[in-house]
């Protein structure tokens, strides 16, 4: 099967947004197995839309539309591939429902729009938004319509998209995904270059922000045969870049630090001064996470770091809030104050301003007090405000999950 | 003038990066008064590259290329657009000298593919990589190729590109984004369809995460007209949507709460529960922050909402920790502990679980102690857990701006 890729919007054409969806569903369709030789950026004007359907239904058997499902009346895909396939809007009232249900009693008249949908055409649900999803087969052409959000996007093509592409393939796809932290992508690159040179199973590397991934995909007759091929390949990279995975799949540092918590039942509280509560989120992000974390307490200031954590003023005066004397007072500190088995402690400098010769932005210092002893680590990162405090949270839930392991 | 761009790299259409460089290069052309209608994804491959091209230059008179300029084999920008133009390529031994200075005096083999250019053109320096940029006009058609890499491309095209282009044009394009809160896409819509409607300014309207955005934009003679144009068309919907307006341009929730911190020199401390320090990052992330943030708690017990708040256990016993009576000592509560101007309190279920029929997954209470005066809101946000506690996060920004303005 071949598919093509239309993003449908003005927003795209400005540069106001980055195409981001189109990676994600080009990454999912590849690992379908679905060849993809062109995608399209169009803008909001009917003639033009029609204009980029036309030529890729020429090329393809597929296309995916990602825009153009909202309320107003620049919103024109639906009407435009409707159109195309000579094929009537139909008024759904159960669509009605869904939509007055998600405005909470609400449904504003220009959102009856989104009620109507093409004849035959197959209705994919919206958890996240008012516009339904659409596929429209006709004339073995398939027609895909989803709406623009990635958030809404992204779990409707996961879980409503995908089921229905694999049904159509007579082989299967298989995919896991390799997480490793703390080695950059040259090296992982060297590592496997041999692996990333084979044909089936793939191998291929993707640096994401602080970490590395690496995607491992088999293509076979049945998933079952899929999946010990990729065994085969995940154990010889196990071999030889174990130190460096941390995690599978969908596992974040995040999810894999709270799930060993959790798994664990260890309490855990946070003294955060430069990532001013980012680390205690990202635990946070993952559900049932208040089972072990109680507290924690962004201390910007010297004064908080005293009162709260009883950091000494003697400590900080001769090393400074940033230095690794602190952060042991610091993880000691929300140790005791919470009461918890794992006290950690953030404090370093994200910059723009604030750095010095001796303490460059980026420094940074991680403490990890468990049963009563503490490490502490020394970082020197790179990059604008946002990544050293990114980074830091990374090697916050790092040094965590290493020191529950060690 | 007429633009399109196009994307070359197998790379993209596997969805291994995200094509910014279209991001990027839009944005800059529509800053430019450059209409573009169209933006491509073609992978290496040299028959559909040429196809690609054939099909851009017969609606637009510029178009861009981004990737296909490297040393390897498959690297074939270059030669298809020379052979769509029937001009030869000929070598350059200035550009070998480049390369060998940008090389460090080597000079690998392969590189000397990136030496020729086609017959006419102007040659761009890249002082990012070794592939120099091109700029080839025939037949009325220009053809811009550029580099991929994104360090590479985006110095050359601002510093050597966009001289070229204005150059050839003989107007201004300006534009404005109003960022708005409280208010759905749809109703804004609504609101402003008349000057949708119009052709200059254009407006258009986009919903990001929890908010709404309108575009405004201008072409005009001078730079100073098409700024009066913004304005009276920014004074409109200033008129129609001004209760819903937080901010312009780059001056998003967080920055603009904290500029009017900053501004009244006004400190702020937050008591968390279910954004878990979200709402204390959110802030972190503007630099200069900490002048009036010392510290913030995230309670997610009860035990840390009385220990640190002094939130009476029987408030929490008769109402719950999600209700108003708690957001209300929760405020008071960190403001005091903290001795700052405002206190600021979330308490919700953000879910997946947690929910009860009285006390529903996305339902939040947001303090704000002023003064000694407290204000609740109470919400109800629809959404995953991710969804809802990016809301409170919103939602409680606003809080604090709303509060400092009344």
């Amino acid at each position: 099967m071949k598919a093509e890729i239309i993003a449908v919007g003005t927003e795209i054409l400005v540069g106001d947004i980055v195409n981001t969806n189109a990676q994600f569903l080009s990454e999912r369709l590849f690992a379908l197995g679905i060849d993809m030789y062109y995608q399209t950026v169009v803008g909001d004007n009917p003639v033009r839309l029609k204009e980029a359907c036309r030529l890729a239904f020429s090329r393809a058997d597929l296309v995916i539309f990602s825009g153009g499902l909202g309320p107003t009346d620049d919103d024109l895909t639906k009407e435009t591939v409707a159109e195309y396939f000579h094929v009537p809007l139909l008024f759904h009232t159960e669509i009605v429902e869904e939509i007055k249900q998600y405005l909470n009693g609400r449904y504003p008249l220009s959102n009856e729009k989104q009620a109507y949908i093409p004849e035959g055409a197959q209705i994919l649900h919206n958890a996240y938004g008012t516009a339904p999803g659409i596929i429209l087969e006709k004339n073995e052409k398939i027609a895909v319509l989803l709406p623009g959000p990635p958030r809404e996007i992204m779990p409707m093509f996961q879980d409503q998209v995908e089921p229905y592409l694999k049904a159509k393939s007579d082989f299967v796809m298989e995919s896991k995904v390799v997480r490793l932290f703390g080695i950059g992508e040259a090296k992982v690159g060297e590592t496997v270059l041999d692996l990333m040179n084979g044909s089936n199973p793939t191998v291929a590397p993707y640096a994401k922000d602080n970490e590395v991934i690496l995607r491992i995909s088999a293509k076979a007759k049945t998933a079952n045969d899929a999946k010990s091929m990729i065994e085969e390949t995940r154990k010889e990279i196990e071999t030889r870049l174990g130190e460096y995975i941390y995690g599978y799949d969908e596992q974040t540092m995040a999810k894999t630090t709270a799930a060993l918590l959790l798994d664990r039942g260890l309490t855990v509280a946070c003294a955060e001064s430069c990532t001013a509560g980012r680390l205690t989120a990202a635990l946070g992000d993952v559900p049932g996470i208040s089972s072990v974390l109680s507290e924690s307490i962004v201390t910007y200031s010297n004064d908080a770091k005293m009162k709260y954590l009883g950091v000494s003023p003697k400590t900080l005066q001769a090393h400074g809030a940033v230095s690794a004397e602190t952060a042991e007072e610091m993880a000691r500190g929300i140790r005791k104050a919470a009461g918890a088995d794992i006290g950690v402690s953030v404090t370093g400098i994200a910059g723009p301003d604030g750095g010095t010769e001796e303490k460059p932005v980026g420094l940074l210092y991680i403490g990890v007090c468990y049963q009563d002893e503490v490490s502490v680590l020394k970082l020197q990162l790179h990059g604008n405000r946002d990544k050293v405090r990114q980074g830091a949270v990374m090697h916050g839930l790092n040094a965590i999950r290493k020191r529950i392991l060690a």
